[in-house]
C-alpha cells in the first residue's frame, strides 16, 4: 500500500475558520479526512501533518524517509523563506508536489519565489481547495508510471 | 452543455514525434482524443485547437467570447512573450488555466516569467501530459463552484 | 494629396463592443469612419488597417512606403514587443505617431516599455477615442512644417 | 466660462530666445498669446504660469484649487525631480495634461521617468510647440466628456 | 527652557481642508496650536514652520542653529528628493525626529526611500496626526538621557 | 478593559544585560513591567510575550485573536525575514505597531526591508527603550480613534 | 546530397532597396542566388525561405526536419524576442548557425541579447552581406567534421 | 581549560546515512567524537550541539556566552536565511569560524550569500568533512595569538 | 575683460562657520575675496553667487547668458538632484567647471552620481578650498585655447 | 601586399595539447601554419602573436599601426577584462576581427561581457579551430570592400 | 614524493614590512621558510613563486603541470579580475586551494566576487597567516583521499 | 627637496602622437619634460614612469615607498579594471592624485567605475593636458597643508 504525506505550513491550520465567504467554511481537519477518504479509495494511505514551526516540518521530513513514497506540500509562508525544507525534501529523494491555494503569482512580489518549485515535481497553485485533490492526483499518476 | 476550449501554443503539434523516451509517444492528436473523450463523460463539449502564430490564437480567443465558458492553455514559449494572448484573455472574460507540461521553474530562467499566470484562475505545470487532465478538472471544479 | 494610414494592432477590433460603459460605445469601424472623415475635410486621404497578426502589420508598413506620408499607429500589446513592426517603420522613412487610448504609463509595468517610442515623431496617450483625432492632428501639422 | 492654467517649468521662460533654427523663433510669450486666443474662441479663459522655482508652482496649484477646472502643465526638469508639484496636483484634485515639446523618450534615459505621468489623464510628447495646442485640445475633450 | 522647532514641507499647509473624513479637519494651524500647548505644558517653547520651498527650509534650518535643540521634521515629498535639507540638517548638528502622517511604506515606492531617515535620531510614520505628538515626546525623550 | 500584547522577536531576551553603557541596564523584564503599569493607567491590560522561535510566535498571534484589540511588536532579526509571522499578523486582523529601539535604518543594507511594515498601522524606530512606550500610546490612539 | 536551409527573418526582403550606400544595392533575391551558387559548387543544395511571420518561420523549421542537414538563421528582429523559434530549432534537433549584416553589438541594447546564440553551433555577426558566405562555410566546416 | 561549541544546523543530523559514495559514511556522531578526541589531545573540551530549529540554535547560542570561548559552526540552510543566529553570534561577543563541508559558492546562486560569513573570524568551505578539523585548527589558532 | 562666474549652492554659505579643524576658518566670504584677487591678476572679472535656493540659481545662470565667458560652480546638494540646473547651463552654452571641497567619490553613493559631470569641461573634487583655484585656473587654460 | 596580424592571449598557447578528443590535435603552432599558409595563397603576410601577458599585446598592437591593415584577435580571457587592449585597438585604429573557438555565448556569464565586440568589424565565434580561417576570410572580404 | 606549489599574487611580497601591529612582523619569506618546513616534515616538497604580473602567474601555471600535485595560490587583488589565472588553473586540471590572509567577505564590496572560487576544492579566508597552513593541510587532505 | 613620482599608465605612451588636430601634437615626453620643469621652479623632483604592464606599476609604486612624497596618476584603461594598482597605492600610504585628459563622466559607461578614486585625495578630470600641471598643483597645495 502507498503512502503519501500532506505538509500543512505556518498559519494553513486556520482554514475555514476566518473569511468563509472567500474560503468555503471547510477547516483544515475537513479538508484532511475529505482527502483521506479520497486517497482510500485509491488504496493509498494518507498522513496529514501541520507545524507553524519550520523545524518540526523538517524534523517530520527525515523521519518518513523509509516510510513515506510521495509528499503534497503546501508550505504556506515557507514556500518563500525556508531553504532548510528545501535540502530536507531533497536530501529525502520522495518526489513532492507543491501546492497553493490561491494563485501566488496574482500576490505580492515576494511569493512569487519559491525555494521548492524547481525540485518540485509539479505544482498547482490557485484552484482553492480543490487544490489539494488536485496535487493528489498529480503524484498519483506520477508514482503510477514510475512503477 | 458547457464548452471548453483547448489551446495549444506553438511546437507543442509535435508532441509525441520526438523524444518518445521522455515524452511518451502520444501525439497531441492521441491527447486531444482522451481529453474529449473524458470531457464528454462530465457532459463537456471539449474544442482543441492548436497554431504556431501568436494572431490566430488571439483570433480564436475573441471568436470564443460568446461560445466557450472556459479555456485551457498550454501557450507554450507565447506564454513568455506575447501580451497579445494575454490582452486577448483578459478581454474575452473567460475564465482559464495556464498549465505546461514540463515544469517550467526547472528551465531558462526567461521561462520562469509569464505573461498569464496573474490573470489564470490557476495554474498546473510539470505533470506530464497528465497536466492536461488536472487542468480540466481544475477548470470544471472552478466552474461548478461560480454555477 | 496626402495619404496617412491609421494601424491599429491586436485586439483593438474589439473596440466597442465591450465595456461600453468604459469605452463608449463606438466601434473601431465607427472610429475610423469619423476620423476619414475629419481626414478629408483636411484634404486628406486616410487608408484604416488593423490586425492581429504582427507579420501582417509589418507587410503593410512595407508596402506603404511609396504611397504614404504619415503613420499612426497604436500598435497595442506589440508596442512592447515587437523589435519588428519597430525596424518596419524605420526602415519605411515613414513619420509616425504612436497613440494609445488609455494612459500606458498607468497600467502594468511591462506596459511601460514601447519599442516604438525612441523613434516616434511624438506620442499621444491616455485621451480615450479622442487620441486618435489628436495623434491626426498631430501628424498633420508635423508634415505640414516639413514640407 | 471654463478656467485652464498653463503651467511651464524651468527654463521654458527661454523658448524662442535661442536655437531657432530648432525650435522656431515664437517665445513662449507668443506662444502663450496663441493659445490664450484659441482658448477664448472656445470660451475658455487661459491663465499663463511659468517659473523656475518648484516651490512657487506648488504655491500656484494650492492656489487654482477653487478656480481652475483643469491644468496643462509643461514641468520641464521637475518633470522628473518633483514629487511635491505631484502631490500638489494629486491634491488639487484638478485633472492635468502632461505635456513636453521634445519626444523625452529619445533624450537622456532620466528624461523617461516621470513624476507626473500615471496621474496625468494624458501626455502629449513631441510635436514641437504643437504639443501646446494638442494637449489644450485634449483637456477640452476630457472636461467636455465629464460634463 | 528648550525650544524645539517643527518645520513641515510642501503641501501640508493644506492639512484638515482636504479629505476631512480621512485626515480629519483639523487644520495645520490646529495641529500647530495643540502641539504648542502641549510642549509649553512640559516647559518647551515650539517653533512652527510651514514651506513648500526647498531652499527656504534649508534657509530656516541654518537659522536655527544657535537657538533650537530640537527639530521635528515631517518634510512631505522633500523627503524623497532633498539631499540639500539632508545637508543643512547633519550640517546643524541638531538632533531631529523624521515623522509621517500616513504610514509611507505602504505607499508608491519612490516613498520608501527617505534621505533624512539615516540621520534621524528616531522616525515615526503612521499614526495620522498622533504623529506630531509622539514625535515631539520622542525628541524630549531624547533630550533628556543626552543632558 | 482593553488588551494589548507585546510580542518581543528573538535575543531582545537579553535586553540590558550587555553593553549597558550603550542600552542602559533596564532588563526585558524591567521594561515590561513598567510598560505594564504605565498600560495599567490609562485602564489597559498589557500582555507580555517573547521568543527566539518564530512558529512560537505564529502560535501565539493566533491565540490572540479573540482576547486581544492590539500588538505592539519588535520582531527583532524576523521583522526581515519572517513572512509567516506577516500572514499570522494579516490574519489575526489585530492592528499592529511595528517598533525599533535602534534606527534600523542606519544599520545594514538587509535591515532596510521589513516584512511587517506595509501593514502595521505605523512604525516607530529609533528611540532606545523608548520606543515601547511611544508605540504603547500609538496604538491606544489609534483604538479610541477607531472605537 | 547535402540540403541546407536558409532563413530570413521580418524586413530582410527589402535587402538592396534601401540605403545602397550603406548595404550596397544586392537585393535578397541577388543574395540567395550568389550562395546558391557557391553552395552548387560544394556540391550542396540550398533552399532559401524568407517570412515577416514568427508563425511561418517556426512552420517551415518543422518542415526540414527530415530534409535539412544544417540551417543558416538571420532571425532578424526575431533574433531577440522569439523563443518560439528557439524552440522550433531545438526541437529540430538540426544545427544552425546564427548570422547578421551588421554587428549587433554596437546597435541597441536590446539587441545585445539573443535567443538563439547559446544553442547555435556558431555566431557570425558584422561582415555585411558577406556573413551569409561566411556562416555557409561555418556550417559546411561544421558537418564535415560530424561526418 | 579552553571551551569550544561545535554547532550543526538543519539536516546535517542526516551526514553519513545518505549518499555515502560521496560524503563518505562517517555520521555526524563519528565525526563529533575524532574531533572531540583531537580536541581533547589539544586540552580543549568542544561540545557538540546540533538542531534542525533556527530557535533552539539560538537559545544555545545565547546560554553559552559565560562558558564559551569560540565556536565553530556549519549552519547549513540557516547560513542564507537566519539574521537571528547572525544577532546572537554577534550579541554573544564570542569569536567563530564558519565552516561547509561544501564548496558553497560553486553551488545554487542562493547559497553564495550569508548572514554569518562578515562576521566570522575565517571561513572554512569545500574540504569534506575535513572542514570540521581545519575550522577547529583555525579557532585554536586565533585564540591562541589572542591569549 | 573676462567676466568668470562662481556658483556654490545650498549650504556652502556656511563654510567656514562650522567644524574649522576640518574645513579651516576661511569662510565662504574670505574664498571669494582670495579667488577674485587671483582672477585680477589674470585680468579676469570674478562674480560671486551663492544661494540655498534651486530656482535662483536657475534665474542666475539665464541672466548671464551675454556677459560671462565661464563658469565655475560648486553646486553642493543640488549637484545630484538638479536637472533644471544642468539644463539652464545648457541652455546657456557657456562652458563650466565642476568643482568639490571634499572627494564626493568617498562619500555616500548617492553623491557618485552628478547630473552636471557630462556637461562640464573638466571635474575637480577633494582639494579642500583649493579647489576653488584649481577651478578657476581650468577654466582660463579652456578658455585660453578656444580663442 | 597585404600584413594581417594573428594575435592569440593568454592561455592559446596551450592549443592542442590537451583534451584532443574536443580541440583535436592541432597545436596553436599548427594551426598558425595552417593560416599563413592559406593567406599566402591569397597573397597576403600573417604575422603571428601569443602571449599570456597583457602589456605585451597592448605592446604589440601599438607597434604594428604602421606596418598592419588588420588584425584578428582571439583575446581568450582578456576579452572580458581588458579595456587596455580596447584601448589600443581603437587608438590604431586598425580594423580587426574578433574570434573565439568556442561560442562564449553559451559558457559562463562573465563571458557575455566583452570589451572588444561593439569596437569589432564583426565577430566569429564558435566554429573551433575553423573559427581562425573563418574570420581570416571575413578581414579580406572586408579590407577589400574598403580598397 | 608530492609536489606543491605555492603561489602569491601582487602585493603579497611586502607582508611583513608594514604595519606589523596588524599582520605581525613575519615576512613572505619567513612564512614561506616556516610552511616548507611543515611541508618537509609531511615529506612534501614546497614550491614558492611570487609575482606581481598577472601574466608570470599564469606562465608559472601552465609550466607546473607535469610536476605539480596541488596549488595553494593567494591571487590577492587577481582574485577579483583575473579570468585568465583561472582559465589557466581550470586548464591545468591541478586542484588548488584559494586562501586569503583577512576575511575578504567583510571588506569592499568588489572583494566579494571572486573567479577562483566555484573552481577551487576549497577556500579559507579569514586566519591570518595561519591561512596558509590550514590551506597547505587542506590539500594534503584532499590529495590523500584522491589516492 | 620634495620628490613627487608621475606615472602613467596604458596607450599613454602615444599621447600627441595621433589625432594632433585633438589633442595637440605635444607626445607624453614633451609634457614630462615641461611638468618637469614647472616642478622645478617650485624646488620639485619630478619623476616620470609610463608602462603598458599592470605589473611594472605596481612594482614602480612599491619601489617608491622611502623616496617619494606625492603620486599623480594618470593610470588610463587601469583605472576601471586594477584592484592590484589600488593596493599598491593604499600599501604605499603615498598621498595620490587621480588624473584623466578627457572628461571620463562623458564616455563609455564602464569608464565611469574606477578603483582608484575612492582612496585619491583629489581628482582632475576632463581638462586636456592641462590635466597635468592642474595635478601637480594640487599634490603641492595638499603637502603644504599637511607639513
Amino acid at each position: 500500500m502507498m503512502n503519501i504525506l500532506l505538509i500543512n505550513g505556518p498559519n494553513l491550520n486556520l482554514l475555514g475558520t476566518r473569511e468563509p465567504e472567500i474560503y468555503g467554511n471547510k477547516t483544515l481537519s475537513d479538508i484532511e479526512k475529505d482527502l483521506t477518504k479520497v486517497a482510500k479509495e485509491k488504496s493509498i494511505n494518507l498522513e496529514c501533518f501541520q507545524s507553524n514551526h519550520e523545524g518540526e516540518i523538517v524534523d517530520k521530513i527525515q523521519e518518513s524517509v523509509k516510510s513515506i513514497q510521495g509528499i503534497l506540500i503546501n508550505a504556506g509562508a515557507f514556500t518563500h523563506t525556508s531553504i532548510s525544507i528545501r535540502d530536507a525534501l531533497i536530501g529525502s529523494k520522495i518526489p513532492f508536489v507543491e501546492l497553493h491555494i490561491s494563485n501566488i503569482f496574482s500576490r505580492e512580489d515576494f511569493r512569487k519565489e519559491s525555494f521548492l518549485t524547481d525540485k518540485a515535481i509539479g505544482i498547482i497553485s490557485g484552484f482553492g481547495i480543490s487544490s489539494y485533490s488536485l496535487a493528489l492526483e498529480g503524484i498519483i499518476g506520477y508514482l503510477s508510471i514510475k512503477d
